[in-house]
Formats: C-alpha cells, structure tokens, sequence
C-alpha cells in the first residue's frame, strides 16, 4: 500500500523539483560520480559534495509538508536537506515558536535545521518589510550554508491571492503574472523554487494530517487587517460562490499565462528601443509612434526608469501620459514624473531625465 | 449655472464619441458642407444628409442617460439621433415594456424611436443566446436606417464584471480585455461605441435621476441565477471589501492594458507565423521551439483553429498539451483537440489537421 494521496502528491511535487535541481547543477557537481576536476592528485576518487537543499518553514501546514516531502525525497537522490525558519520577532514568544520549529525541522531529519532572527522595517507597509527581511535572511542563509535551493511553501491558492492582489493594482499583466515557480535571490539566479505552487492548500494540509505533523496556524493568516488575509476569508470565497469553484485553478492559470506574455512583450520592448534611438541616443517620436501602444508604452517605462523614476511608483497613468506625448501631442508642457523624472518633447525627440 | 456634474459628465462623454464618429465619416460625408461629388450638376449645392446614430436602450438607467445625452449632444453636431429597443421577449409583459421605451425616446427626442423583437435561442447559455439575438437586431436595425454608429451603455462597473467573468476562464490576457470602446458588427469594422466605459453606474443613476427620467431596473440584473448579477451583488462588493474601493477602476485598466498586449502579441505570431513554415506550408518544429512560449502558443492556437477546432471549446490546457509536442519531445502519440482536430509530430513538422 502506497503512501496516502496526498502525501504521495506533494512528495511528487518536491522530487521533480529537485530534479530540475540537480539538472541545474549537474555541470559542476553531480551528485552520483566525483566532479571531473575533483580527483586527487594520487588518482583516488574524492566524492563529491552532495548538494544542499533548503527549505523555508514556518511550522504553517504548506512549509511543514513541504519539509516532510523533503526529508523524505532528498536522500534517495543524494541531496542534503535542511530547513531555516526565520524569527520575524513581530510576535511576544516569536523566538519559542522558532525554536519549536527548529526542533520539528530536526525530528523530521533536516540538517542544518536552525532558526534566523531578523529585524523588520517599516518601508512599503508591513506586509512588504516583514517579506524584505524574510528573503534577507533566507538569502544570508543560502550563502552560508552554500545551498543550492530553497525551497517555498507556495500554493495554488497562495498564487491565486496574489493575482488577486496584482489586480488591485491595475497595473497590467506583469502584475497578474503572480510568483514565479523559478526565481532569483541575492547571488543566486535561481536559487527559490516553489514546488507546490499547482498544489491546492488544502492537499498540504492533508498531507500533515495523515503524517501526524503538528503544524501552527500564523494569526496573521486570519487577521483582517491584512490585505490578504481578507481575501483569502472574504474575497476570494465570495469570487468563488459567484464564478464558480473553478476560480482559484483560472487565477494560477492566467498568471502563468501572464508570466509568458509579460516576458514576450519584455523582451520585444528590449530588442525595439535599440531601433527608435537617433545617433545621439535620444528617443524618436515617429518611430516611436509607429509601434504598437503595448511595446511603445513599456519602452517608455523602462527610459523613465533608467532616468531615475523609482519602478514602484510609477503607475499606469504616468506612463499614458507620456504616450500622450507622441500620440496626442498638441505642443503640451513637460511632464513630472515620480523621482523628479522629466518627460518633454523636443524637436519630434523624447527627452526623459532627472529635472 | 451649468448641468449637474453627473449630466455634464455623460455629456462629456458622448460628445466625445460622436466627434469620433464624424471623425470616421469625415472622408465620405461632413455634417457641416457637402460631400464633394454631391455637387449637382447644374451648381447647387445638394445638402449631404446628416449622419444618423442610434443608441441601444433598455430602459435602465445606463442607457436611458446614454439616450438622454444623445439627444442633447447630436443636434449640437449635425447628427441625427435615433434610439432602438430590443424586446427579447423572455418575461410576460416585455412587449408592453418595450413599448414604454420607445415612447420615452420619442419623448426625448429620438427619430426613428423603435422596438424590435427577437427569438432568444439556447445556444451557449441563456446570457450568450440573449446577447446573440439583440446584436443580431441591433445589426440589423443599423443597416436598415444607414447608421453610422450604435451607442451602447456599458459603464465601467460592466466593464469590471466582464474581466472577472473572463479571468474565471482562465484564459489568458484576450478574455481580460473585456469590452472594446469600438467593436464591429456584421458588415460595419466600427459600428458599436460605448461612451461610458471609463463612467461609473452611479454617474448614469445619478444624471437619470437629475433629470427626472424614469428608469427600469431589470429583474435579470438582480437574478442570483445569472452569473453577472451574483458578482454584480454579491462577489465585487465582498471583493471591494477586501482590495478597496478602487478595485472596479483597476479592472477597467487592466482590461484596457491587456487588450493592447494582446493584440502586438497577436500581431507578432500572425508574422512569426510565417517564418516557421517549410516550403510545403508545415510548420517546423525546430524553429517553433526558438520562439518565446506566449508567440508560440498563439501560432499552434490559430494553427488548430484554422484546422477547424472550435476557438470556444479550445481550451489553454489543449495548447499546452500540444506545445510538449515542441518542447517536450519524447515520441507522444497524437493528440486529440475538439473539433475531430489531430495533432501530431512527424519528422520535425508539427501537423494539426482535422481526422
């Protein structure tokens, strides 16, 4: 008899990715045979290191399933595993909890299991600094320990608020396309994988259960005062009893659809702004004007960022109004954009700097 | 003292829309001289007839503030105003309702002022078969009176419930889009302008009220059985409630930003297109693979639609499902899409034909 379903899916789950791990990695080391370059001197074989796996754990039911799945499918491929929980201090007992975690990473196997203080700031709101500092220390970590992933305990529904969230937003389809199941940290081009991000929170859950996994349910996932924790509540369940249960599948779904069309159009925007350029360097407004609004309007954006407009803060409306620009142009004045960026039109060119 | 704000505001709008309208006209015939062939021969000036624009009115009060606007605004321009009703003859009574209409757009004004009855079929659901019908009329009632447009009264807050119901597809950014500010009708590319896309509902309540116009609030809008009114009612509220009040505005954006992605990435893969057939017309695998996966999926998309797959029943996981034929290769059967399409891979050539 196999192991329950839901335990066999997220075990599943977690050995593709590492899978795609050690592809990732297997030019340098290869877990099975010694690196080309590592045998001795003497002509014995040195082994070489296995890699290391971490994964980032809460104690919450998607991270600690996701620490389960580890401990189980890291050594049959020759992967080191361990877990790092960050102790956000935000919370009396935070450091308990911590180590309550620590001790569970180490039951389960993990090696190194250890517990990583930070200090939250305050900038972009609480939810944002408590993040900043979380891949801080989780990126501290990596390093450290010369990891060669972290893992994240992102779910479908997790995805589906964030798309949610990007919506709010309105600022188009970078915004929709959600996290990444491949991303960057500090020093690592793709050092975070989210394996459970096509798994429903509700299988992880399960996946506790039937492991007997005691797991911490954060009170910030239930308070209202945080954006998401009211649409994960409120939102998204009214969004379902309208459209139907299929809801949280199509947020996932468009934002990996998104993804793709956001990093098309990037990279279009990327290949055109080289073509609109006079000798001096300086944008052309007719060839500007001849390309689609979608491409012209975020080679736009990039000549605002580069000049110095933080990309934080400039929105949707900033940039049309530069369009206007050169689609619309009846002699307008220069246009203040945020970070004292400058946006005018002179002599059918468009000059963007710092003012 | 000026109108209300709310009057003045889907005036505003409409007087926008129709000088676009003349705009379109301009070539053939001006409101304000002659067309240059109207010359008749003996060297009187034949007056051009002035062009004519219907609006579309239920009787809410969307499209009787639409109707309200029309009539003051047209005059002012040398446009000749008439309203159309269309009685979809779904509900015991509509064809006296449908009467009331046209007797309040005579009242305003409106020449011709007139109901037409349509038979509402089944095919794609109640919403989709009703729609289907009136469009067919308002085509219809179009070319029967030679207008130049058809004004609709879509507000913004339609417009938010159109990229919900679309991001419950799951679809991809094009059933974001939403509603266009110009569409087509059979046998006119321009005919449908919606001058209140960017006009809140409250705006249209508000200026109906102002101007002691009756409205009608069809039951349908407050049906729980349809799902417009259950998100209308029940999943933007609770969604507003969680993301703020600016969600209905930043659905709108979004629809707008991602009708403009889509339709460069549209333009891009209708040229790739071309340069990844062989001298037969096949598509080649190999040059598929080195395209970016959202211009790919786009060329297979249109690939199977062509092939005679229905793009209704053409779903995302379909195109995913051929696209591993590219860039998973490990020698998979055919694969089966709607519409008796086949696809398959033969000899590096990716043939989609119906079997």
């Amino acid at each position: 008899m196999g192991p329950h379903p839901a335990v066999a899916a997220i075990r599943l789950a977690v050995r593709r990715v590492l899978h795609d791990v050690l592809t990732d990695h297997a030019p340098e080391q290869s877990p099975y045979e010694p690196a080309p370059g590592s045998r001795a001197p003497s002509g014995t074989r040195v082994p070489a290191t296995p890699p290391l796996v971490l994964v980032a754990c809460s104690g919450g039911a998607d991270s600690m399933a996701l620490a389960s799945a580890l401990a189980f499918e890291a050594p049959k491929l020759g992967i080191r595993a361990g877990g790092i929980t960050v102790d956000h201090g935000l919370q009396p007992g935070s450091d308990l909890r911590a180590g309550e975690v620590v001790l569970r990473l180490t039951e389960l196997g993990l090696r190194p299991a250890e517990s990583v203080t930070v200090t939250v700031g305050r900038e972009g709101g609480p939810e944002a600094a408590a993040r900043d500092a979380r891949y801080a220390a989780l990126d501290g970590a990596a390093e450290r320990h010369g990891a060669a992933a972290v893992l994240l305990g992102h779910t479908r529904d997790d995805q589906a608020e964030t798309v949610l969230l990007g919506l709010a937003r309105g600022s188009g389809i970078r915004s929709l396309s959600g996290m990444a199941a491949v991303s960057g940290g500090a020093g690592a081009a793709r050092r975070y994988r989210r394996p459970f991000l096509h798994l429903d929170r509700q299988t992880a859950r399960k996946a506790c259960m039937v492991q007997s996994l005691p797991v911490w349910d954060d009170p910030h996932n239930a308070d209202p005062a945080y954006t998401r924790s009211r649409l994960r509540h409120e939102g998204l369940p009214a969004l379902e009893k309208a459209l139907g249960k299929g809801v949280v599948e199509a947020l996932a779904r468009t934002a990996q659809l998104s993804r793709d069309d956001a990093d098309a159009l990037d990279a279009w925007a990327g290949q055109a702004e080289a073509t609109v350029r006079d000798a001096a360097g300086l944008l052309e407004c007719a060839k500007l004007h001849a390309l689609p609004p979608a491409v012209r309007r975020r080679i736009l954006r990039r000549a605002a960022i580069d000049a110095g407009a933080p990309a934080g803060s400039l929105f949707a409306r900033h940039i049309e109004e530069v369009d206007r620009l050169i689609t619309g142009w009846r002699g307008q004045g220069a246009i203040n954009l945020p970070g004292k960026v400058v946006a005018q039109r002179q002599g059918g060119r468009l000059v963007i700097r710092q003012g």
